[in-house]
């Protein structure tokens, strides 16, 4: 009798776990996903969510599954049974919320480290006449300056030259300590579109060249608008780009990366463990607004869009 | 018969009140708390708990009241009333763990940041034949970087330069933005000892000048062995030292420090909002190893301890 309602049982769940096998197949050969963190308009608390396209409604997760975190960074912690979960609630379609109905905030919140490298684009070196760095150079912002996709970026008081820097951010799957460029791929979750905004006089004259203060003022890292998970995306091969008020301003590829990201990580990796859902910033092509002629820098009211192909579009304004 | 029964309970709790606050207020006047983070020897969770003296027994807090958690940032950021909760437990005394049976763990873990601030007394600026500076100098090491006030500093195969920097530490307890100098006590926690363990080939001829990796790899900042609440330290009067194999090495007072405590914090609260217990590491005296003729740096085997004065003393051995 008890053997009966467990075979029973048994192929009530292979039916149903083959349909969603099949449709989770289905989805992992042919779709990334893109992981939110979002909020309901009508207010409550911070949700985690995916979409399977960058306009696409929202599959709650955290909504859907309460043993599955709120916050992405705890969801990587937590390893990769919770990934294979929030496929197949995907899979299954369960509950999904409107876009319009909610506001995205960033993907990654509070990670361990936001770690950001300069000079990674040859066209970002031309344009301020230094060769192309032998090494990379890694500097680093609080994580609590990073804001939503579209939240405000706020001018402090004490800066009047605030620049813009688009770039492709990675978001570390895995706990990593001292690997290789070719396991670096293992390690890695996904890529999310980041704003290394940047207080240009404290950055270059003050804080005796260090760069921390002048990237790390409040709302100086807006990410987002989804982490988009590696698999279909090829992070050496993405249009990058930014625009201010509309008029287009970088404009590169991230086939210019002078260190690529199998590079970036080893290396850190060397120095520091990465821990899930630690952001490191890969560099910004040509056209910040310090080596314009004459320079140009951020302004109240300004609008401020930064996108990459395949992950999205950050749109902030400037307060 | 219900209004005896309260007022029965009410007198029964008021004795006990008295008693309590009676303690309490003899304790908080008169003795400062230490908040360490502790692992019973024979295994376990992580705890929150306080001592009065610095070789004391370890009053339990998260254990003794499971809504407490048991780090110490959790803990500061939840507020004020678990502070008060927590005053009680000691007071109580009723759970009491010897100090030989704990491994005391860093007092502050995983902090939303840790800044600390160079060329911050006269001697340390003298023995580089450098000026003081005009204004103060930060940069930052990953919180992950933290261990614990008798855990290993580890010298990674890439470096062949780590020096030691002991330094007061402030540990925020009240979020921060834009304070004044003069409100500055009022978000501050409390003190501890930390060490700035610097890899100088790093920290000076690679990554362009940029202190970030130098001073971040893993296990570059013990702290601990507690965070002594702010009452009854005089962060500008403490003495403060190091010894490298029971060689003393820095001998310093934190009187020297250029740029004080409350001008510090107020500084960096106009570029970044404090959290509860972010950590702002304070400048080291003279002594350090780079500067020494010839140069001395750690070796695996060496054992380094870092004390101050009313705090507490951290003992690192070099692996």
């Amino acid at each position: 009798m008890n053997i009966n309602i467990l075979t029973k049982s048994t192929k009530i769940l292979s039916t149903k776990s083959f349909d969603i096998l099949a449709r989770n197949f289905s989805l992992s050969s042919a779709k990334k996903m893109r992981f939110v963190q979002y909020r309901l308009k009508t207010g409550g608390p911070q949700q985690l969510g995916a979409q399977i396209s960058s306009s696409g409604d929202i599959f709650d997760i955290s909504g859907v599954d309460h043993s599955i975190p709120n916050s992405l960074v705890k969801f990587l912690a937590s390893g990769n049974g919770l990934y294979e979960k929030a496929k197949r609630i995907v899979a299954e379609g369960k509950s999904i919320t409107p876009i319009d109905n909610v506001e995205l905030l960033s993907p990654i919140t509070r990670p361990d480290k936001v770690v950001c490298v300069g000079l990674n684009y040859s066209g970002h070196c031309d344009e301020q006449n230094i060769p192309r760095p032998k090494e990379p150079m890694f500097f680093s912002k609080f994580s609590s300056v990073i804001v939503g996709p579209h939240d405000n970026i706020e001018i402090p008081p004490i800066t009047s030259s605030v620049d813009w820097e688009v770039e492709l951010a990675v978001v570390i799957g895995r706990k990593a300590k001292a690997i290789r460029p070719d396991q670096v791929n293992d390690y890695i979750f996904g890529y999310t579109v980041a704003q290394d905004v940047s207080a240009r006089d404290w950055q270059k004259n003050r804080n005796n060249g260090q760069f921390l203060l002048g990237k790390s003022m409040d709302t100086f890292c807006p990410l987002g608008p989804a982490v988009v998970t590696k698999n279909k995306v090829d992070p050496n091969n993405l249009t990058i780009k930014s625009w201010v008020n509309g008029v287009l301003k970088q404009d590169g590829n991230t086939c210019e990366l002078i260190f690529k990201i199998d590079f970036l990580v080893s290396y850190l990796s060397q120095i520091v463990t990465l821990y899930p859902g630690d952001v490191i910033l890969t560099g910004t092509p040509a056209g910040v607004g310090m080596y314009r002629n004459p320079p140009e820098y951020l302004q109240k009211g300004d609008i401020l869009e930064s996108e990459i192909e395949g992950i999205g579009r950050l749109r902030n304004v400037v307060a």
